[in-house]
Parts: structure tokens; sequence; C-alpha cells
């Protein structure tokens, strides 16, 4: 361990990750050296319309540009690697990452032209890692993605552990079992503080292991008498795994289908993370030269999406592969929250072309398991660490907080475990904790090429037009005596359908004439109170006739 | 039974609620006379911009208007009565119902105005009612609403029977149990046809008694030290009753908060629906003058809901009731799909003021049931009335699958099982049956005062403009020569945040400006190719620089 200077403090910060699930940034700081823990995208919340993604902001870490050491990156999802492009084209810091994250963030780098001015540090399980005054060192953890570790930061104050996301499967599917021994060794010799998984803390008991998902596949795939389609993640390479292994079984042959499916089963397979039988993958074209019985697809949209190849089957508008009366298709995967309705319609649709799906909760279905460790894997998480301090990461407020207790419940001391949201500094000196303050931090809403430039106001106008619409009405004024030149002529969109509501439209047209002509003789002629002066009464009007509030946009040339 | 005109058909068609979830209303037709059972609302689905609620289309009643006997209602919840006030207004016929059902509907057509011109007819369980040729008459449910019944429908062709929302309660909370008996003769005396409830068809096993819940509730209330807050469905007059047992068992007073909730509370108890011990309900604003171990506060917001009594106090901007740190929230209810973010935010916010919150699946939480059957109780009703047609009803297509297959695993041949979509007509006549055609069926959007205003244009538009904002482009041109006499100005809304995007509106500017000047020197002048042509030039543009695609309003005007 580094030499400790007594006025140097350890900060351990969220930038993203608590409160939320997604967009996954931790930072360890001590002194000047920066150490930062993945860097993920999350989805929008149903109120950011028209936004792509949310990234974390990374205002801080740019203020601190030459403290920053690097981004150490525990595994290859998009909740941790998704944030990468958007980081990286603001601050170019070092990728620490294992072989299969490294291969997933190249892809990504290169799409987005970012490739060849990152440096890339390859990293196993068994790496050191001397980052200034920080020591890295990892362990091997189980996850729904090979390759994923946990990380052990040795900081002059003290030892750090984040366990990246996990769950302990004693069958793990690739024979990569979690680094038991390492994490025990670790505890063993003292740690400040551990930073843990909450996704789960919810959820008693333990999570089945992977493995049970191929058994259960293979009966299914060996008892279906046509095709059989398999939606699931692209990054469960697992998954992707067992899928290819009971197909080899039943001799079928696998086309792939969807652009992140087909992206992740050539990447994974190119490194070996796949094992896929020689002449095995078919092309989608040649699906249909095949027997029914003899072929699997592998598809996207377990989660519903509108756009995605299982949804596309399902309403018969997939370029390529039809959905058939009498194929079977499993839905490997539990909705994320919001998607269920999704999922549900994607069910109906399937059935309506008489297929047989098999979908619900994995302790329904028997096809799906979480990657993720349920109360009793937290504990011994807890209980192998043993750490001083605790601090619930990875999950919506409830999920930290169920956590918290199960940190109390196996020992640790209440006032020892702190519940962040993402900003608040966590400080450490001689050996106690206290929170001490805030760092700027928050959502970067990226829509289309722009990164930031939809803020509160955007999406307030953007809510306003989705629920009513936008009326603009349009007036030419003479620049010499005020009279209306031509208009007002209103324009609506979004807010009723014209051709059943000629009356009303000219019912305000009607309003908008007679309210200007009042201000013209009461001699008001400054745009502002005209504007303001057409718009209420409209609104006005418009509210009583109907109790909608369009948007009203009044727009007054002079000429 | 009447007598049989052999050249009469019995037709049966859903109105809503096959296919989905919600707006109940189900047609039994023989020759000149139509009997309506329910007549519901659902709420719109998140493609349904700004609209407030659906109700079913009845133009097929409308124009069919003299057959229409009257409407039976099974119970008293919204998407069973709700759309009754659009419905009446067009088409006057009289309403059967049982007391409280007739309550809560007599409450809803008084806000409508409706309530003077509406004829009521209250019936009970024993009622028998002849409407022309088709004799209705009752039986009692289990379901979470006192008062619910089903209908059994003697027809020339045959009787035909319509569950209502069911469960069997064999420890119902009002003592008020199931009819088994009845249904037993009903299924004796033999049954054409029955239309079941499939919300739970796809849950194995039996749902738990409402019973169950009266003493988890009682047990929560003497352990809370401090105040407890109940959420649950307004409309759940069972579950009420149950908090109200458990506050009068731990001497604890009653405040109730939430519209909905104020008002089936009111109803309920003035109709003797409701045994409330005398002083036992307090005002909100008395909460605070008790002993927080003495005060129970039932209220609304159970899914969520932005608005709702328990969302505010959860956010602290209730005006009469907060919640304080060790206070116990039970949300007693599951969240309807697509309410998940919405339950697990309150939940979250709950927490962070230090509250106790129990909440999630009722399996798990054990502070609820649903008032729907599951599969073993589903085969029970058709196993009692043992129909030789079956026509699964109430629930998304999957659902009604699922119920298909309990009926052919009870023995019911696949082909008399019809699963159907609105407007689908299922045909009787000399004991066959057969799908014949359509009638006009679909949904119709309200949005505010507007009925069926809104259509797919309109929410097509909505669409575009939550995603990407929209652009007026205003120019005058002089009507003489076609040269520019003001503008081009370009108003965004919802698009850019225009102080950050000054260079883009900027460039944006000289690109109509430059359109248009190509266009007058080469002699384009009609309005409609300036439009188009500034529309395309401007969203090309804008595409390129942002991959966004806000709808653009080209506004030219000549004087």
């Amino acid at each position: 361990m580094s030499k400790k200077n007594s006025t140097d403090k350890l900060l351990i910060y969220a930038l993203g990750g608590v409160g939320e699930i997604g967009k996954n940034m931790y930072v360890v700081q001590y002194g000047n050296d920066i150490v930062v823990v993945d860097a993920g995208l999350k989805f929008p919340e149903e109120e950011m319309l028209g936004i792509d993604v949310v990234i974390p902001d990374i205002t801080h870490l740019l203020e601190n540009r030459e403290k920053v050491r690097g981004i150490l990156v525990t595994h290859g999802h998009e909740d941790h690697i998704g944030g990468l492009p958007y980081v990286l084209k603001q601050l170019n810091v070092p990728i620490y990452a294992t072989r299969l994250t490294t291969g997933l963030i190249e892809n990504k780098l290169k799409e987005a032209g970012l490739l060849g001015d990152t440096k890339r540090i390859l990293i196993t399980a068994d790496s050191e890692v001397q980052m200034g005054s920080i020591k890295a060192t990892f362990f091997r953890t189980n996850h729904s993605i090979p390759d994923s570790v946990g990380v052990c930061l040795e900081t002059p104050e003290g030892v750090v552990v984040h366990t990246g996301d996990f769950k302990f499967d004693h069958t793990p599917v690739n024979d990569q079992y979690a680094d038991l021994q390492r994490m025990a060794e670790i505890g063993k010799r003292g740690v400040l503080a551990l930073l843990s998984d909450s996704t789960n803390a919810e959820r008693p008991g333990f999570t089945p292991s992977e493995s049970n998902i191929g058994k259960e596949f293979e009966e299914i795939f060996r008892r279906a008498k046509q095709r059989v389609v398999v939606a699931t993640f692209a990054s469960n390479v697992h998954r992707v795994q067992q899928v290819i292994n009971a197909a080899a079984e039943t001799r079928r042959k696998m086309a792939v289908v969807g652009r992140s499916m087909v992206n992740v089963v050539t990447i994974a397979s190119e490194m070996g993370y796949l094992d896929v039988p020689e002449g095995m993958i078919i092309e989608p074209e040649e699906v249909n030269k095949l027997p029914a019985d003899r072929v699997v697809i592998l598809s996207t949209g377990s989660q519903g999406e509108p756009m995605s190849a299982l949804s596309r089957m399902a309403r018969s508008t997939h370029r390529k592969v039809d959905i058939l009366a009498g194929d079977t298709v499993i839905i490997s995967a539990t909705p994320i929250p919001g998607n269920e309705k999704y999922v549900g319609r994607t069910v109906d649709e399937l059935m309506r072309l008489g297929a047989h799906v098999i979908y619900g909760p994995g302790s329904v279905s028997g096809v799906h398991v979480s990657g993720h460790g349920s109360q009793e894997e937290l504990k011994l998480m807890l209980n192998l660490i043993r750490p001083q301090y605790f601090i619930p990461i990875h999950g919506e407020y409830r999920m930290l907080r169920h956590h918290a207790l199960l940190g109390e419940s196996v020992g640790i001391e209440r006032e020892n475990i702190f519940l962040c949201d993402i900003g608040d500094v966590v400080e450490f000196q001689n050996g106690t904790a206290r929170k001490a303050g805030k760092i700027p931090s928050g959502n970067v809403l990226i829509d289309g090429l722009g990164v930031g430039d939809v803020g509160n106001i955007v999406l307030r106008d953007r809510k306003l037009l989705s629920q009513d619409g936008i009326l603009v009405v349009v007036v030419t004024l003479s620049k010499q005596d005020g009279t209306i030149l031509s208009g007002p002529d209103i324009i609506s969109r979004g807010f009723v359908y014209v051709r059943e509501s000629e009356g009303l439209l000219e019912e305000a047209n009607r309003i908008v004439t007679g309210t200007l002509h009042k201000l013209m003789s009461d001699n008001v002629n400054e745009w502002a109170s005209l504007k303001t002066n057409v718009k209420d009464a409209l609104g006005r009007f418009l509210y009583e006739q109907t109790r909608r509030r369009p948007m009203i946009l009044p727009i007054i040339m002079e000429v």
C-alpha cells in the first residue's frame, strides 16, 4: 500500500447507478488520484419525450480531468459501457477491461470513431494496476455475461471493494466459478468499504443457476414439432450458449436475427466466448429451406420492443422470418418495469398467429433466471468481504434500502451504512467516514446527435404538445396604421380533427379578430401585449369549449 | 322460455372487453331484442397521447336503437359502469343493477346531468326481468366489490350465462357467499353458451380469500408505533371494510383522503355496505391532533398515480397529511401493467421520508389478493355451468387463449370454444354456433369534452410533436413581385434549447431564405410548392445536423 499523506482524504461517490437502474458510474478518489468504475447509459424515463439515451453528467470529472487515472470496466453490459463513447469524447483516459468486455467496448468505439484515440489496457482477474496512489486488483464473479469482475482498490486510507454485478452460481455455464477464495482473502485482510450490487435486494432466497435453463431449453426443443424461436438479451452470452447447446442436442440449425444479437454472437464467437459447432449457424434466408423441426431462431425483442426482430415477426412484418401456426416461441427474459405491456402485446400477437408461447416470470416459465444475486447471496458477499463501511449501489432507492437492512442483519452498524444519491460524497479520513457534501451530477439527455441540448424547457414543451397539440395563429398587421392586412389564420396540429371541428375553428378565428380590433381601438400596439391578449382570449375560449389546453403560438408580422 | 321463431337467430358479440382489459360491453341479441351487459371505460394506452378515457364504439347499438331493451350491469367497477354517461347520452335505455351498483351509477349520472332522464331498475340476485323474448335472472358471485352478480339469459335458442367478474371466496368478508347452488341448478338445466371472466386465466391454483388480508392488517396495525396509511382501490369496498375493522380492533381513528375514496366510502356507508363504528371517521385536519398510534389514513394512490393523495403525501405536497419518519404505509394492490414504475417511484419517495413501506406482489406482501378467480376457480365455474359452447371474455388475447385451454381441459370440444375480438359475431341457430361476420366496433377516444374528435391523424401529430417538437417558419411575401417583405422567422417549441442552438437556427434561416430566392428566380410561386420546398430543404438540413425530425410548419403570407 502506498504511503499515506495525513491531509489526504478518500472520497467515494456515484455519478450514476444509485437511486436508479442504469448509467452506472462510480468514483473512488484519493488525494489527486481519481479512479472511475464503469460508464453506463440508461434508457429514458417515460417523461423524457423523444430522448434516445441518458448518460451521467461528468462535469466534475472534466473539472478534475488531470486527476483521472482511468476507467475500470467491470463487464460488457450497456448500463456499464454504454456511456463510454460520450465520456471518452470529452475525457480521453485509458480504459481497463477484461477480454470480452474490451471486445464489446471496441465495437462501440469503432462506431463512434474513437478507437484510434483511446488507450485500452487488457486485464485479467489476476492483473494488478497501479493508478497513482491507488492499486486495483480484481476478482472473478458470476453474472449473465462472461468475463465479469469485481474490483478491489487499495488506497492509502484503506481497501475499497466494488462487486460489479454479481450472483453466486455454483454450476456456471462456462465453468468460470466466482472466486470465493480471493473474496475471502480480501475480506480477511480487512476492507474499509464495500460497494455492492442491490438489484435483487428485495428478493428473498438464492437466484437459481443459469444452468437450469439449459435443461429446460433442451426439453422444449425436443418436444417442439416445428420451429423454435428464442428471444433473449443479446448480451446474455451464457443464455445464447445454452440455446446453441440445446440446438446441437436436438439436431437443429440456428439462425440469428436482430442487429444487436448478430453483433454479440459475432464478437463472442470470434473471441472464443461462444462454442458454436461447425455449420450450426445458418442465414435467416435459409430457414424456409429446412424442415421446421430442424431449426431454431435466436432473436432480439425479449422486452417486446416495437422495432425488434421478435415484434416484427409477431406482426408478420419481418422481411425474412415468419411465425407459423404451431411454432414455439420462448421469451427468455423478465420484462423490465415499464415494458410489461409491450411484452404482453407481443405475446398476444404471437398467439394470434397460432404460436405456442412460453413466457412469464422465470419461476413459472422455467426459461429465465436473473443475473443478479438475491438476498442470501448479498449476505454471502457481505460476510465474505466483511467491510467496516457499506455503500449499497446499483439500484433504485427501495433496493438500496433493502440492501442496507441486509447489511444490518449481518452485523454492520447502521451508522456505517451510507445510502447515497448520485453526487453524494462519502469521505473517509483516519478510519472514519461521513457524508461530505455533493458534487455536480445528473442526467445528460441524448436526442439524435445532440448531447445535453434538450433540457427541462424542451421536455416541458414536448409534454404540452403531446397532450393537446398546438395552434399557430398568424396575422399580418400594417406598420402604418395597425390594420389587419392578412389573417388571422389558425393552423392546428394534434388538437382536433379539423374536418369535424370547422365551426370551432371559425369561432376561434372570430375571437382572435375581435380581440385584435378591441386592442387596436384601445391603442394597444406593443407586440408583447398583442400576443399575450390573443393567447389568453383564445386559450380561454378553447378551454371552455373543449376542456383542452393546446399550446397557442401567436405570430404577428408587420409589413 | 318464450316461443321460438324458427328464422330468428341468437347473436352474441362484444363491443369491448375481449383482446383488452377494460371497457367491458357484451351484447346478446335474439331476433329484435338486444340485451347489453355492462358499459365500461378503459384507460388510454401509452400511444393515445392526451386522451383521458376510452369507451366502446356503440354505432351498431345506435343503428338498432329500437331493439335495445336495456343494459344489465354486473357490478360497480369503472370498467363496467364508466362508459354509461357517454352511452346513455346517445342511447336512452333502462339500466338494471343491484343496490350498491345503482348507487355508484347514480353518482356518475348526477355528475353528467343524466339522472333525471335515465330509468333505473333495481334488481336483486332473485329478480327476474323480461326483456322482450329474453328473460334475465341473476346469481350472486364473489368479487372485490359487494353486490356483484352473474347473469343468466334465457333465450328461445337456449340459455346464455355471463359470469361478470368473479372469484370463489369461501370465507367472504361480508358473508355474502357466491350462490353455488343456483349456478349448479342453471348448469343442470342446460346451458347453451358461457361467457366467463378470463382475467387470471394465466394464474395456476386458487386466488386466496379476501379475509386473509384482515388478519394481516390487524397485525401490522398493532405492531405499528405510529400512523398507518393504507392505499387501495376506492372501489374495493371489502378491503376498506377490513381497514375499518383492523382500525377498530387496534383503537385507531380513520381519516379518508383522495376524492374517489371519499366518494365511495360516503356512498357505501350511507347505503349500509360499510359497517363504520360511531365516531371512527375523522377529518384529515384532525390527524395531527391525535397521537400517531391512534390513527389510520385510508388513501387513494395504490397505482402510484402522480396526482393521487398517496403520491402527494410521498412528495410532501399533500395539503393536509404528512408522512413522518417511522410511519407505516401499506400499498394494498398489485400494479396494473404499465404502472409498475409509478408505484416503484412512490415507494422510493415514501422510504426517503423514513416510512416503513409494505408493498409488492400479494403473495409476498400478504396485503393484497386479486378479486378474480385463478385457473382452478375458472374450471370450477366451467364445471358448474357445463355449457355446450364457451366464449372466454374479459381479458387480453393471451388470457382468453389460456382460458380456452382450461375449457378444453374440462372437456369442452375445441370447436365449441370461440375466441373473439370486439365486433366478432357468434351466431347460434338450431343448437349450432358459428362465427358470422363482424359488426362495427372500436375505441372511441375522449379528450376533455370531445368524444371521438381525436382520431389517428391527431394522435400521429401528437406523437410526432412529442418526439422532436415543432418548427414554425413564417414568411410574408409581396403579392406584386414575390419579394420577401418580412421573415423568414423560425419559432421552435420542443426541438432544441434555443439559447444553446443559436447558430443552428441562424443557419436554418439562411437555408429557408436561399430556398425561397432560388424558387423565385425559377419563377416557382404557387404556395403549395413553396411550402413543400421549404419543408424539404429545412428538414434535410436539420436531420443532417441533429438526426432529429421535428414537425415543420411553413406559413407563407402574401400582402
